[in-house]
């Protein structure tokens, strides 16, 4: 996507009565363009093959996605800074989540051997077109780590007193601990699917989906307002911990059931890979030792149907349900502005019940 | 290595006048064995695999190494901040350098299918003995993503003020992008070494060593010091430029010609995997045409030798001679410490000299 598309788009020049989740996006994609724009620069200065290396990165970062993290972390802020704050300086913080999570989307798609992503190669697969398939995994591995020390450097230029951003760098902190801890555990479960359980891949949903997704990146909004309210805290704790898991259980049910068209990733993804997911683990648990050997043994399209007749999609579906009404009575009492609440409230719904 | 042994030798215990590179060494690794203990208690609380995995890295940042960035920047520091300053302080941020090294040197040694790093085997093969190949790579891209996080982490409780704490980060995101760009341009031409070129080969050396190695490690330190002398950051900056890269000369004739039980890494390392070093660049410019065909097709000892037959070997000698008077000179008019020039001077020659 070149720069220029996106110029124009600042938030400043949204009436700010009327910011949309599509302005928001547009605003956070506007300071993400800029600034890999001037990233970019500066490397084709050095060699141009670094330009080339740096702008396949900017691809994969403008290549669309819900852009949940720095949604949620805007309602987070915007909770307690009120509607009269201006979002402007929020921006660089917001972009920098952004940047974060394509490091993780990138290793973990390498990981996983994902081929697509939102519809599109993924970068171990746009390297190995250029030059092989170990190639493909350095490059990869790289064009990650590149990301997440952007993230840092747009992160750094966030306007806001050093005190704040030092208590923003701490949310940070925590959520990338989260977010490569459950990742560990993800891989370490593939390793043995039949040595885990429904209470562990809970565990790596509450870490690697929870915390990483919802949680921190609501505490992260909070701590750039520069407001310390326990109360307002422990809400977004709990609806963080029960949107998040539920945000999960939906991306394991789209995971086996998903349209690849909607999705932009293979039918069936989970059990081609085996991932250990509170779905499988949950259908193992209920499957006959019939079901259980066709689990083990059958075709793709097969394991999908016995993994419904398990009745295990129908208990996800209610485990949802309750997490998602835990978590909006966390917010019902809590502390903070209506139309953040209302956003917030919208989000644990359309998060929950995507289709994608 | 038990966090227990490491007790005790706290740098506040060393009178400061007698400070060694032993003494400085042992502080640092003080420092990071308590700050690694604290998270491994953390993640295990969460998981016990999650304890093991963090063990693991702490095993890898703990294994030794020369420790060359903290001394960069600690000398960096101490050419302005005098004999009398307390160097205390500073050990968070020394740390953090290298935890990122630890990063820098996984993620490596994944790409290049390094099996042995400081004569033990590397995370991937750690990790590959545990649950098979495909696990090896992606807990390895992991374990170097944690360290990465931990240096942030660690950075932040670096007790100055907010505001030199950010002149410091600036340093450290040039340092990173740097370290990347260089490996990204390493692992592309080892894709196409015919390709290659001496040229480009001295780029990658100013790039992943010099800059990364040693002149942004001095700067690091003269932030740190809170220090803004434009005729210092100067000297340091073509010192870092010149020794940096007689610096990677040298690891080029250790990766042919080093001793493995020395070096640690197996004989002959850049000749099995074909990196186009400046060593190798050299040799392929000055080789006859039957020693090219057996540069291309010889066993991995007849290339030694046919590299040596073409005089490169020797020619880099000088490149290094060269490079290391014109950093000493540098050094010599510049307006720092007498002691910490002494010490630099020192590294120069150790640096670039060494036998692994």
């Amino acid at each position: 996507m070149a720069n220029d598309t996106l110029e124009g788009n600042r938030l400043s020049a949204i009436p700010r009565q009327h910011l949309s989740h599509a302005g928001l996006v547009r605003a956070v994609e506007g300071t993400l363009a800029d600034f890999l724009a001037s990233q970019i620069a500066s490397l084709d200065t050095i060699d141009p093959a670094l330009g080339g290396f740096a702008r396949t990165a900017r691809d994969l970062v403008l290549a669309g996605g819900k852009r949940l993290r720095p949604t949620f972390a805007f309602w987070g802020w915007r909770g307690v800074a009120g509607p009269a704050a201006s979002p402007e300086a929020l921006l660089p913080a917001l972009g920098a989540l952004e940047l974060m999570h394509t490091f993780a989307l990138v290793h973990d798609d390498l990981m996983d051997g994902s081929a697509t992503r939102r519809g599109r190669p993924t970068a171990h697969k746009v390297f190995e077109a250029r030059h092989g398939t170990r190639f493909g995994s350095s490059a990869a591995v790289l064009v990650g780590d590149l990301c997440l020390v952007w993230a840092d450097q747009l992160l750094a230029r966030t306007p806001v007193p050093a005190t704040t951003l030092l208590e923003v760098r701490t949310r940070y902190d925590r959520m990338r601990i989260e977010a490569i801890a459950g990742q560990y555990l993800d891989v370490l479960g593939e390793t043995d699917p039949s040595a885990w359980s429904v209470d562990r891949a809970l565990l790596v949903a509450r870490h690697k989906t929870a915390s990483y997704t919802v949680h921190w990146p609501l505490d992260y909004g909070l701590a750039l307002a520069g407001v310390d309210d326990p109360e307002v805290a422990e809400a977004y704790r709990v609806y963080g911990a029960t949107v998040g898991e539920a945000f999960q259980l939906r991306d394991d049910l789209l995971g086996v059931y998903g349209d690849p068209a909607v999705t932009g990733k293979p039918a069936s993804d989970d059990l081609r890979t085996g991932k250990p997911t509170a779905l499988l683990m949950l259908a193992r648990r209920l499957a006959t030792p019939a079901q259980l050997s066709e689990l083990d043994g059958a075709s793709l399209e097969r394991k999908a149907q016995v993994v419904a007749e398990t009745g295990a999609p129908a208990r996800v579906e209610e485990m949802i349900r309750v997490r998602v009404t835990e978590g909006l009575t966390a917010l019902a009492s809590a502390p903070i502005d209506p139309e953040a609440r209302a956003a917030l409230i919208e989000l644990a719904t359309t998060a929950t019940q995507r289709p994608a």
